[in-house]
């Protein structure tokens, strides 16, 4: 009795082998189902987080902007012939970096609805192809703003003794802090930039 | 003879289909076999190219570092105290340019092997992704160095009346104009590290 359950026992397992193959089957299918939408969940939390990015982005390009744009400092004190004032335009570059900020503002927000379509269909190339392009150009845009920026902004507050190049800053200490603090932001905009192009690059790879 | 021929014809095909399948079938894969060989090949191509730029890039970004570290001119006339002399460690702007182009053109001479993998196994994700991320920074850096270069070199042309920054490319012509040159070469070598990051993010993309 006990020998005959024992080779029926033996026999057992690779009968189960082989008739639960169609049992196991859709097992299989539904863990393969499982970690598809896993994947596609990865994805949609990069999008999610690259919308969000977008609006910080947003806020920091228009501190940068109006900031900039709106900074002018009229000294106390005037001549019979002008009165000494300082603004933005002064500079060309100051105004480079109002036009290449306000620029990153507008393309930020135009680029928003194709950052929710990212998080609609996250298995879409081309809009993510698409933002990611227009990302590395605002990277460069708002770096060099920021950058250019930085250079005046430092020669104004510490002037150049070889070129003879006074320092500003003295008279227009208002007006430097505003310059500093918009350079600031811009920095932050681009560094957020450069975030997205990452982001976008991630999720854009194959698994 | 030709009515019968006719007949058998119409059943041929019919029989060709049906037992057909064993011999189409190793056709199939060898189908499916080339078309995989042809993604990896156009992975290779775009790593080939990409190798290909980055050496374009190292005789942009060394040419920029030269230019501008080698750049010194000395005015035919001098006082009794100092003699006129432009060199580009004046002004820490030109030294930042110099440092951060000789960093890109290191930087690129070490990713070299890193590319030559890319070209080696075109489906590793990890080398390219990796890259991508030094790239992006790079692009920061140079794009940086060349702006900041450029508003001084704009001001060194033309000066500022508001600030009473005098221009000093009428005295050190030679001087400006190797700046300017050395600007240009930093610039494309911003543009090439700008399309690196984008046969980066081609190269990851699933199909």
């Amino acid at each position: 009795m006990d020998a005959t359950k024992k080779s029926d026992e033996t026999t057992i397992p690779i009968r189960e082998s082989k008739s639960g193959k169609s049992n196991y089957a859709p097992t299989i299918v539904a863990t393969t189902k499982a970690t598809d939408e896993a994947k596609g969940g990865w994805r949609r939390g990069v999008a999610i987080f690259d919308f969000i990015l977008r609006l910080c982005a947003i806020a920091a390009a228009l501190a940068a902007t109006t900031t900039m744009g709106t900074t002018e400092q009229t000294l106390p004190f005037f001549t019979q012939f002008f009165q000494f004032q300082a603004s933005y335009d002064d500079l060309p570059t100051f105004s480079f970096f109002v036009i290449a900020n306000a620029i990153a503002s507008g393309y930020l927000v135009l680029s928003l609805p194709f950052s929710i379509v990212g998080i609609v269909r996250p298995h879409v190339v081309g809009v993510r192809l698409l933002l990611l392009i227009c990302d590395i150009v605002m990277v460069a845009l708002t770096t060099a703003a920021a950058s250019a920026a930085t250079a005046i902004v430092y020669l104004a507050h510490n002037g150049n003794t070889n070129t003879n190049w006074p320092a500003i800053c003295q008279q227009f200490n208002d007006f430097c802090q505003s310059v500093s603090g918009a350079v600031v932001a811009s920095l932050i905009a681009a560094a957020i930039f450069m975030f997205l192009v990452l982001l976008s690059a991630i999720a854009l790879k194959r698994n």
